[in-house]
């Protein structure tokens, strides 16, 4: 079982670094190979996602990945960007599946900016097609506008686009793990408007009907940003498209108050698979040991259970961290009164010692 | 001063009723006509915005309009479907910039499902543009999927495009509308992706030259909808496309908690405007006299402000508002232990009393 250890900018090595920590106490025989990525691999070789990183991703089972970005980098012409690579990961493995769960655990309740009886208990999964849509569309570009409301003028654009199978492996993916939660599956479209979302809504309604067992409701993207905020605990499982699944799934992630603790997954079509915290490289906190690694330590997790069939490795990480959490142990971004703040490295220490 | 009166679907009858009582009792030279749109029209022309309904919109100075929408028609093919009567007025007058305000009413501060201490006092602008970006660029359709992860399969596809023109010209209501607030703009985009919003970005930042007392700064749409949950008061003036708009928009009201209160105006380059609530037509409480009608009240006060020229009667109306929220009274929507119950004429009566 091969692993590439993608830590990145920012925070990213060190998260990274006590996710590796937990991986090699598991005593599994896992093959962990460090490679640069991001703003970092720019620095060092030119390029975000340099040849050989992407070829030790590919030859993989999985990747752990920290986080990209830095403000450093945001005059590069966007090809050079940190961000670059993220996509180009996705593209090239073909990650088309990427599972944002947002989760509320019990003693973070407070962190919520939401009403505690709003997200207490809050358990959702946002599935988010991730190699389609408009982030990948052709044409793109810039070019004279030949028509519309300012012809001759400058003009940029891009082409949102998903084709039937596309839609159909996505929707299978959100049924199946609907199946084993609480069998609801919402998707969000906007086909009032979108040709492409009214093909996404017929396609996910046909492969709804292989699926008797679990309940299909369809909801416009801006109702769904509505909902989410008024009564996220209302969704199991959403699925949608690139571009929403971007904004819904960050909107939800946020609502949880502990960003900070969510992984997050991005399988192929042959359970290869990123595995990624939901938060970014936070480079205001980088190098000072205080960022929190449980969102890189439960996509350990996450990897161990999808990619790499580890089922019960995996659950022996969470519990280690359910148990550091009844500890009262705290990063600063979930610290509230009467629990006990830690930086990253404790953190680590502490799952793994939970893990025992 | 001519009005289209436009009620639509739903609740909008008898929303707008109550709206036309307040702007009838306010001693103006308004010439008010009534017209079909939506389902309503659809059901007695065959279409959702018949062009006698286009015809008066467009020969008016402003239109009040209520909602549009209802189940029974999500059969229709989607030329016939009731939003196409607000997509098509919003194309054919050129009402590019969408006015909506998310404002924490202080005595509703608890209807909102975040902390009381993160909406009290929240007055925030959210500027989208409304005539160009995914919504109606061309091309768009069915096809044969050209390239891409699957040639030859079925495809549907839409083109995001904006001219810099177009993006000038919103920039600017933005920029114009926060110097007569706290003189900050987000502009909110999707440049690390997106051609078209890495122009947007490009042109709204040398448009913000033009405004040196103008702070700006620009924010990923992921981001933009984790911090309107997590800080919504940390902005002043928001102005973004068409389609993120619409999903940040409404996110941004329904964390009031009191989106039966916000009012919202479409206007054109002659400061000709359509003025609607921000809620829709609610199919579900439709004819039960419940809905409330201050959305639309203060939608008419907008357009008295905006369109009409008449501030003084706008202010009077608002102030009217104020007053009924202050007696206590509240619709099923808003209404809170210790505040009385009122349906949707009630409230209209007391708003006219107000007015004095
Ligand atoms: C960095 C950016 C390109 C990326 C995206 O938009 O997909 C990020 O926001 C994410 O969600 O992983
Ligand atoms: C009804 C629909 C076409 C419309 C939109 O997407 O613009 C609505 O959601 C709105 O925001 O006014």
């Amino acid at each position: 079982m091969k692993i590439a250890v993608l830590p990145g900018d920012g925070i990213g090595t060190e998260i990274v670094e006590q996710a590796v920590r937990v991986l090699n106490a598991l005593d599994l025989k896992l093959e962990m190979e460090t490679a640069l990525v991001g703003g970092a691999a720019y620095d060092a070789h030119g390029h975000p996602l340099p040849e050989a990183t992407l070829k030790l991703a590919k030859e993989a089972d999985a990747v752990l990945f920290g986080a990209v970005g830095d403000w450093k980098y945001d005059k590069l012409d966007r090809p050079l960007r940190p961000e670059q690579a993220i996509l180009g990961l996705r593209k090239n493995l073909g990650l088309f599946a990427n599972f944002r769960p947002a989760i509320c655990y019990e003693q973070l309740v407070g962190a919520s900016s939401l009403k505690p009886e709003l997200v207490a208990g809050l358990d959702i999964l946002i599935i988010r097609e991730l190699t389609g849509d408009i982030y990948f569309g052709q044409p793109r570009g810039r070019r004279v506008s030949p028509d519309g409301h300012f012809p001759g003028a400058e003009e940029a654009f891009d082409t949102m686009r998903y084709t039937r199978p596309e839609i159909e492996r996505i929707a299978r993916v959100a049924f199946e793990a609907a199946r084993k939660r609480n069998k609801r599956v919402t998707s969000v479209d906007k086909a009032n408007v979108l040709e492409t979302f009214q093909l996404w809504k017929d396609v996910v309604t046909e492969i709804g009907k292989e699926y008797p067992d679990v309940e299909l409701d369809h909801m416009y993207v801006d109702n769904a940003a509505m909902q989410l905020v008024k009564a996220p605990k209302k969704f199991d499982v959403v699925v949608t498209g690139n571009m929403f699944g971007d904004i819904l799934s960050d909107a939800a992630a946020m609502l949880t108050g502990s960003i900070g603790m969510l992984p997050s997954a991005s399988l192929n079509s042959s359970n290869q698979g990123l595995y990624e915290p939901s938060h970014g490289s936070a480079p205001d906190i980088a190098g000072k040991g205080v960022a929190n690694p449980l969102a890189t330590i439960l996509s350990a997790a996450m990897m161990l259970r999808f990619s790499l069939n580890q089922a019960a490795a995996a659950d022996r990480i969470e519990a280690a961290v359910q148990k550091v959490l009844a500890q009262g142990l705290r990063t600063p971004d979930i610290h509230s009164e009467g629990t006990t703040k830690v930086g990253t490295r404790e953190m680590g220490d502490a799952v793994l010692k939970a893990l025992g």
